[in-house]
C-alpha cells in the first residue's frame, strides 16, 4: 500500500458512492441529526435515521452500512445498540462507531462494553473517547491512565491517543480514526494523518457526528475502511478549509461547508494533504 | 373550479394566513423538526412541536391543524399517533399526514393501518409510500403490486403512484399530494401537476417533512384542501426555483430557500405553473 | 450598582467565559438543539445536551451550570427534571429555567410547580410563560388572571408580565427575563431593559431558547445572575440588529446572527443599549 494507490481507490470509491446512492442508515445524536443526514446527502448517500430497535434492525437489513452515534443516550437505545451492532457484525455489515461522551451513564458504559464483541468496522472517536474507550475494552498498555472527564469536548491530545486507537484497531480488525487538528486514521497496521480543515469545524456543532456519518457511507462500496474513513475525513479537511476562506464565522461557515463537501470532486478528496506510515509489526 | 378561481382563492388563502398566524401544530421527524417550524413561520404559521399523548391531545384542542409525520418513529408514538388522529377526525379538525418510512416497523404499521379510519385531511407523500398506503388500506387495484422498499427515498415514479393517490383520496375524501419532479395533488375529483423547484430540494433533508408542514398551516383557513395543498406545494416550487439561482449547492441553498419561501407574494404562490385535469367520474 | 459598574462586569464576564470555555449542560427541546449548541459555542461555552436521568445528573455533577427547556416533553423528563434541579439546588450550581409551552400537559405542570422549591438561578421566559408559571407558584397579586393559553408564541404583552417577574424573582432570589420586543430582566431590587434585536429573530424557531442557553453560560463566571442574563440578552440584541441589516429573510438572518454572536466583543456586548431601574424596597 502506497500513496498513490491510496489516491487511486479513493477515487474509485467516492466516484461510486455517488453513482449508486447507497442506502445508509442511523441512529445518532438528536442535536445533529439534520447535518449528518445532509453530509450524508452531498457526498451521494441515501441517510435514514431511526430510533427504535425493531425499525433499527429492519434499516440494518436493507441498509449497505449503518452508523450508531451514542450521544442523547435514551433508554430505548439498551435495547436498539446491541441488538443492531450484534445483528450487523453476524452478518458481516459495516457499521461505524462514534461514542460520545464515552462515560455518561452506566447504561451508554455497559453498551459500550458490549460493543466490544460486535467490532465496529470504523470507530471514529476524540482523542480523550478513543482513550476511555480502548479502556473500557482492556485493552490499554498497562500504566496508562484514561481520562474520566465527562463532556463531549476532548481533554487529551491525538498523539496521546494513537496507541490507544492502534490497540482498538488492532482488536477490531477495522480502523480507528482520532478527530484532531491532524487527524489520524488506523487500522493497526498503517496510519494516516490527514490535514486542512479549519477551527471553525469545531465550532459548529455535530461535525464529527457528520464525519463518522460520512465514514458509514464510505464503507459501502469498499472493504478497505482504512480508505472509507480516509475519504471521509479528506473531504471533511478540504471542505473546512475552503468554507473557511469565505466565511465570516460558524454561521455562514456551515452552508458554505455543506456546498464545499457537495462540490468536492474524486480527485479533489484524493489530493487532499495525508502521510502514511507504518505502525504495525 | 378552474385555473382562475383556484389561483384566486389561493391568494386569499396565503394572505389570510400571513395576518392570522394560526397555531398548527405538528408530532414530527425529529431530523427536520427546525426546518419544519422555521417553514410554518415563514408562511405566517405559528408552530408548536410534541411528543407524547397529552400534550399531542392538549394541542389538538388549541390548534387549527396538526400534523402528523411519522419519521424517527418511538414507542410513545403507539399512544400519540392513533389517539390524536382519532380525537382530530371526531372533531373534524384539519390534520396532514407523511408517512414516511412507511413499512419500517410493525408499529408504524399498525398506526398508518388504523389512520384508515381517522381519515387524514391532506397525506403528502412519495410515490412509494403512496403506493405502500394505499395497498395497506386495501386501495390498490388487483394485480398492482406495492413496492416494499425500506428507506426514505422513492424506488416509484410519480406516474406509478396517481392510481394509489386517487383511491386514497376517494377514501379519505380529502387530498393527496405526490411529491416527485413534477407534483401531483389530487382529491379524487381532480388532479393538479405543480411545476417548479429543484434539484437541490432534494440535496435537503426534510424538504419533504417541511412541504407537509406547510400544508397543515394551509389548512387552517380553508376547508377546501386541494386548495391547501397546492398552496404549499406552489410556494415551495416558487421559492425552491428563485432559490436554487442563487444557491451553489445545498448548504446555501436552504436559507436562501427560506428566505424566499417568506418573501413569496400571494400573487407569485398563485402564478406558480400548474395544470388542472379532471379524474373522477 | 449603575449603569458603568454592570458594563465592567459584562466586559470581565464575556471575556472570562471566552478564556475558559465553561461546560454547560443542556435538558431541551430538541426542535432547537443545534442552534442552542451553536449559540453556547459562539459565545464560548462548552455544550453537552441530554436526555435521561443519570446522564442529566453526571452532568450536573460535571458541567459549571446547567439549562432545562421544557419544550418537547417527554415521559423521561418526569425523572429528569425533578432530579436534576433538585440536585443543582442542593449543590448551589446555577441553573436556567424556560418553561416553554407552560401549560400544555399535567406532567409539565407538575414539574414546574416541582421547580418552585429547586429556585432556578434564571428564569427566562415569554410574557404569557412568566404569568402562567408565577400563577402556579402562587405569586400572583390578587385579582390577576394567568393567561390558559397553549402554544409558544405569547398572548401577552412584556409590560402586563413585568409584575409576576418581579414576585417570581423575589421568590427565588434569582433572575427572571421575560423576553419581548424589549426585552425585560429583574432581581426584585433591578428592572433592566434591554434594547435592539430584530423582528427577524422571532421567526426563527429556538432563539428564545438559545438565547436561555446562552445565559447558562454566562452563569459561570459570575454569581451575579442579572449580569449574567443582561450579558446574553445584550449579545443578542446587538446580534440581532447587526445580522438584519445584511439579511433578506429569516433562512439568510440565521448564519448572520450566529456570526454576529461570534464576533461581537466584549466592549460591544457591554454598549448594547440598556436602561437600569429599581423596583424593589
Amino acid at each position: 500500500m502506497d500513496q498513490q494507490a491510496i489516491q487511486a481507490e479513493m477515487i474509485r470509491l467516492v466516484k461510486e458512492v455517488k453513482a449508486k446512492k447507497p442506502l445508509a442508515g442511523s441512529v445518532t445524536n438528536t442535536v445533529s441529526m439534520e447535518l449528518v443526514a445532509n453530509i450524508q446527502i452531498a457526498i451521494g448517500g441515501s441517510p435514514a435515521i431511526v430510533f427504535e430497535v425493531n425499525e433499527s434492525l429492519n434499516l440494518a437489513k436493507s441498509a449497505e452500512a449503518m452508523y450508531l452515534n451514542m450521544g442523547t443516550y435514551i433508554p430505548l437505545y439498551n435495547d436498539t445498540f446491541p441488538q443492531t451492532a450484534d445483528y450487523l457484525y453476524k452478518q458481516k455489515k459495516a457499521w461505524v462507531l462514534d461514542p460520545v461522551g464515552t462515560n455518561s451513564s452506566y447504561d451508554k458504559i455497559g453498551v459500550l462494553k458490549a460493543f466490544k464483541a460486535a467490532k465496529p468496522s470504523i470507530i471514529r472517536a476524540n482523542a480523550s473517547e478513543t482513550i476511555i474507550l480502548a479502556d473500557m475494552w482492556d485493552l490499554l498498555a498497562e500504566g496508562t491512565a484514561a481520562s474520566d472527564f465527562i463532556g463531549v469536548d476532548s481533554q487529551n491530545t491525538v498523539a496521546e491517543a494513537e496507541q490507544a486507537a492502534i490497540a482498538l484497531a488492532g482488536w477490531t480488525g477495522g480502523v480507528v480514526a482520532v478527530s484532531g487538528e491532524v487527524d489520524y486514521i488506523t487500522d493497526g497496521q498503517y496510519a494516516i494523518r490527514s490535514y486542512g480543515g479549519s477551527p471553525l469545524l469545531t465550532s459548529i456543532i455535530g461535525s464529527g457526528d457528520s464525519l463518522a456519518g460520512a465514514m458509514a457511507v464510505y464503507t459501502t462500496q469498499t472493504d478497505h475502511y482504512l480508505i472509507s474513513a480516509l475519504a471521509a475525513t479528506a473531504v471533511f479537511n478540504y471542505a473546512g478549509k475552503k468554507a473557511a476562506l469565505k466565511a465570516e464565522g460558524p454561521g455562514t461557515f456551515t452552508p458554505l461547508f455543506l456546498d464545499a463537501v457537495y462540490q468536492a470532486t474524486a480527485e479533489e478528496i484524493a489530493d487532499n494533504p495525508f502521510e502514511l506510515e507504518r505502525v504495525g509489526a
